[in-house]
């Protein structure tokens, strides 16, 4: 009881000799959650998030509220996590929305959208917008909140065995790429597979498959794709991809007030963070991999490649969005956010930029 | 007390009993502070940032620890910042390093530096390189922490009454732009001036001065420069003005733990957030602006003038870092930092960009 100082300690002394053994402030009840993520437990910074939210919450309340982080490995059900916090299984989650767009396609965009906005674009949207509101409109039928959970920034289009001059190159190739880029390859010719992580660099270099794509130089440089496919291409389909926190509404509901703010900081910041992190980590790994492998080339996919890209992913989102007036109007809200931040994007950081390479 | 629960009900009665009239908890201690900022009332969004942080660290603690904000137009004196809270004046402060590099120039380059990082670049050295312990290390002879506060983003070069083609152009122009900016435009042969902000407007259109720099398009929109000096100058010598929140060590160590960690997250989120606010506020102004005034011409300054600025800005950075080695550990920092992690933003968000404008 040492924090408590003296007067509770006089209290304490007080209430003991009243004939009380033990004493314990309803104020001071201790919340035991539990949060699942879709990530193992070394994957780095995406386990870094959650982890570093529970740590942030615990010092911040005292330890009223502590949250345990399982891994994958744990509760071996890594794309099970909205419904394992729907079913209040799990208090928390932390995961990517777009694996959801199976059970809900209104939870695709909450990620990110192939030639949509970068990070900063993104936050904005999503704080300063009316991302948030609309990410709420969305999960609440599942009576989960969700929350921005960190963001990996722009992700490299993919590593491949071969360059790529045309759309004629691509036709026929094999590649893993999960999600809805994957299906905007598709439509452009290409043999989509998913293959399990632990896979991918024998499948690639047993020319299984051409090419893949996986997150960016501070992710990929584990895997080691560097050392077999040369070709290093630029993003186009996930420019700003972020991560969520879920929470079981009900759980969250039942916290006292300053606790539910304590736990909405901790994950803002966490997911600030998580960007942060994943750009210095990106750098570092990108100056290694250059240095032990001078012979990676890194390519932007040609203008024709690019054009076919923009229209498979319109006509997509066309056929996705009929009778889905939800997904439209998250959609149109963030075209049309876009379409306004992008301008200044381009006359501050883009123009600094080329100037300053 | 209703907030405490039966027990404490119990224990309150109890204690009663035993004689004593009041009852208070040590840990329930309320912290009263003051923080003090160089801006005035509603200079949104910098006096957001402080406002915001002491919201949250209200709602978090419960309303232990209450941190009162006050404006320029309260203390009167908007560039003693740091003198008022080394001198325990004010618990708190917020403000720009780069005001004090006349006090002590080690505190110049946390703000932002000519051809420097982008926000997401200095964010990384200050949180994941060693940024903030080249801040702490500078600032501890001035018994000050100090912590990012917010970041503006790109700042645009200014509004100009004339296109400049040449650095010939420059030569002779009166132009307000303060700082270590300032000092380069000199040695190109400006002749640099300070006017107070409320008189910026009626110089700048009765031709007292030909050119001038603020922020960007969500502060300067309110201050009219857009409809009186058509050239819009993209940004070369603040890539990324981070504000500050400085701290009394002393009255921080009293704090409890617990109370520190609330309020350093509090800081963290409140600066993270205003770089996002600001660069919403900037898309929606810039929009408004170019709309209502169509013949603004953004114009970046060409290669021969940002040649010459470059070569000046390395010239001042030779002679201020003479017999100066904490600045100069301060500023090789930074570069190395930068030329690693700018290859990274040129080939994630720089590349991408360039096929998405």
């Amino acid at each position: 009881m040492k924090m408590f100082g003296k007067t509770t300690k006089l209290l304490v002394a007080t209430a003991m000799l009243a004939g009380l053994s033990t004493v314990s402030l309803a104020k001071d009840k201790v919340y035991k959650w539990k949060l699942a993520t879709t990530w193992g437990p070394t994957l780095s910074p995406f386990i870094d998030a959650p982890k570093n939210m529970a740590k942030l919450v615990k010092e911040m309340s005292n330890g009223r509220l502590i949250i345990r982080v399982d891994a994958s490995n744990k509760h071996k059900s890594a794309f099970g996590i909205l419904d394992m916090v729907k079913g209040g299984q799990y208090d928390m989650g932390h995961s990517a929305s777009y694996y959801w767009k199976g059970k809900d396609i209104n939870l695709l965009p909450f990620t990110s959208m192939p030639f949509g906005m970068t990070a900063p674009e993104q936050y904005a949207w999503f704080y300063y917008g009316n991302g948030m509101e609309l990410m709420q409109k969305a999960y609440s039928k599942h009576k989960v909140l969700s929350f921005p959970g960190g963001n990996t920034g722009n992700q490299m289009g993919g590593w491949f065995r071969k360059e790529i001059k045309s759309v004629d190159d691509l036709k026929g190739l094999k590649m893993r790429i999960p999600g809805f880029a994957g299906e905007v390859m598709a439509k452009l010719g290409l043999t989509v597979t998913n293959i399990a992580p632990g896979e991918l660099y024998t499948s690639l270099e047993r020319g299984t498959i051409d090419a893949l794509e996986w997150v960016g130089p501070g992710m990929d440089i584990k895997m080691g794709f560097h050392k077999i496919a040369p070709y290093y291409y630029t993003g186009w389909h996930e420019p700003a991809t972020e991560l969520q926190f879920l929470v079981n509404k009900k759980k969250f509901n039942k916290l006292p007030t300053d606790l539910q703010q304590i736990l909405k900081i901790a994950i803002r910041v966490s997911a600030y963070d998580m960007y942060i992190q994943n750009y210095q980590m990106s750098a570092k790994a990108w100056s290694k991999m250059i240095k032990d492998y001078p012979n990676i080339k890194v390519k932007s996919f040609p203008t024709s490649v690019m054009a076919a890209m923009k229209k498979a992913n319109k006509e997509l989102l066309v056929e996705k969005t009929k009778n889905k007036p939800l997904l439209k109007e998250i959609l149109d809200s963030q075209a049309s956010f876009q379409k306004e931040v992008r301008e200044w994007t381009k006359m501050s950081d883009y123009l600094y930029l080329k100037d300053n390479l």
